[in-house]
Parts: C-alpha cells; structure tokens; sequence
C-alpha cells in the first residue's frame, strides 16, 4: 500500500495562508473565535496520519509551539539546507532533500498509511507531481489582500471530487476533495 | 439608498475564473454537469440586480451569449477603452470611464437598488475601495493551475461574515459573505 498523502489547511478567502512574511497571526485571531470543543476536524484526521512531511517555513513555525504538537509522530522537513531541529522527548524530526516521489516511495516501503502534508511550498511541489490524494481546506472569512498562497501554478489542471463540506457557526467552511484518479 | 454592489461569481478550487487567455471552457464543461432545474442561484439573485457593471474583458466574453443575457437591464461596461457595443431590442449598454465610487454615487442618486459587479478585475477595483457590500461565490472542483484570478492584492484586509453556504451534488460549494462595516 502507497503512502496517501494528505492536505488539511486553513486559507483566507483570497487564497492565503500566511502574510508575506509567514504570519499567521490572522489565522490565530480567527481561531479565537472558535468555541470550546470545537476543533473543525482536526484531531479526527491527525488520529489518521503516521508521519508528517513538512517545509523549512512550516517547520520554523510549528518549532515555536510549546507543547510540540506532532508528539511521538515522524516529521519529515524537506529543505535544501541544513536545519537545527528542536529536541525532546517525543519529538522525531529529520530533515530530507527528497523528490515528493521518492519520499512518498520511502515511506510507503517502511509501512506508513497516512502523510499529513503541509506548507504552502510543500503542497504545491506535491500537486505538480499530483501525489496529493486527498484536501480538507478550511476558508476563513478575511480577504488578507496579499501573502503566501496555497495554490500556485500547476503544469496542467487537475480535476477534483468533493467528498464533503461543511459550514460553521463562528464563520468557517470547510471542504475536503479528492483528487480524480486521471484528470 | 446607496445601490449596493453585489458580486456572484464562479472560481476555481484555485482561485481563477478564467484561464490566462479569458477562455472559460472549464467552467462551461462543469456546468454541464449541473442537472436540469439547477442554477446555483442565479435566477434568484438575478431577480434582485437592477444594474450591470462590468469589465471590457467580462462584456467582450458575454457579447457573444445568444441571447443577450441581461435583457431589459442597463448594463456598465467600466472601460478605458472606445467600446464597439452589441445592438438590438432589450440592449442597454453604455461604456464608463468613472470610478467605482464615483459610478456607484451617480447609480445611487438614479435610484439604482442592488449593482451585479462581475469580472475580475472590476470587482479587485471596488474591493479596493471597500465598496463590495456582499459577494456570493461557487467554487469549481478542480485546480486550473494558472489564469485569472477573482481575487490579487488589496491594500489592506477586510474581514467578512459568512452569510450562508451550501453544497451542490455535482461538486460545487457556495458561500455568501457579507463585508463587515468597519473591517
């Protein structure tokens, strides 16, 4: 079985996900709005996901969140340079200069199910080589006006299948779609 | 009563309605899969619009529709250049230079209710003069890759309300946002 590889990410209604220069402040400010308990899905689709693969921008982003998040899960941060990783217990980081593919084949051959890909950069390498089998995006009601986007270009379009969607009380909505087998 | 300007439009999951030469052929090929009685709201909301503003490039796309698609309605085309307008009974066309506040003042002082704002680049412009008083938009399930996009840079973020939302069987979201007063 081939390592499936998953979106699950937040974007302004314009299509961004972090200011110029990576700031999600906006996206926290948002969350703030969100009651108790309510947590748009995401703990039901980490319980899904064995590893994560990651970018540098993400990775120093996440770096900062005190508990680390991904406790006793493999994080994989792809960048060409050399990284200082956090350390602690529970925390399995290591950096890799991989192709999308020749990740995805490495992983698939160690037994993991479910990659949690992440990171504007990170995605978006892996839909150019449409490895991506499946996307929940949740759209916040903000027009940012500029920023990091989620989606750049594509050397070709690429079909999709709504699974489901969903719209919250607090302003959200939220879509999951999967990637159509030939298109 | 200031007429409100109003926008209802269709994008990709990736933000473009239009490919980069203007052609929608991927929107009319989703369109196709919409069964027969649907319109995603259109009429509705048509019934509420007593004025047209639109760009050259929208006009130029909509020109060749037959029928006209706005008979009865008067129509603006925004445009900077000598327009060559398509005549014939129900045709109100007529091409401005004004700005988006300006236009918007003078439909008012008419009595002009609820203003169809369509096209890219004539809805970034009243964006940008945070004139956009709701805006209701289907996206398309699939990634185009490249084109034009419905939204570019703004000088400053705007939050909105998510008004309502739905989900169509053929693949389509929609969401209707409201701007906010003072964000």
């Amino acid at each position: 079985m081939a390592t499936t590889a998953s979106v699950y990410i937040a974007t302004s209604l314009d299509g961004f996900i972090a200011r110029e220069n990576g700031a999600i402040d906006w996206l926290m400010d948002a969350n703030a709005s969100i009651p108790p308990g309510e947590d748009c899905g995401y703990a039901d689709f980490m319980s899904t996901i064995d590893v994560l693969i990651m970018g540098r921008n993400t990775y120093e982003q996440v770096a900062q969140f005190d508990p680390w998040p991904y406790d006793g899960r493999r994080v994989v941060v792809l960048s060409s340079r050399a990284l200082v990783f956090r350390r602690g217990a529970g925390i399995q980081l290591e950096a890799s200069t991989e192709s999308p593919r020749s990740l995805l084949t490495r992983l698939s051959a160690q037994g993991y199910k479910r990659a949690y890909v992440d990171g504007g950069q990170v995605i978006q390498s892996f839909l150019r080589e449409r490895l991506i089998h499946d996307m929940t995006i949740t759209t916040i009601p903000i027009l940012l006006g500029s920023g990091r986007r989620l989606f750049d270009t594509l050397p070709r379009e690429m079909k999709l299948r709504l699974a489901s969607s969903k719209s919250f009380e607090f302003g959200f909505t939220q879509a999951t779609y999967l990637a159509c087998a030939d298109a």
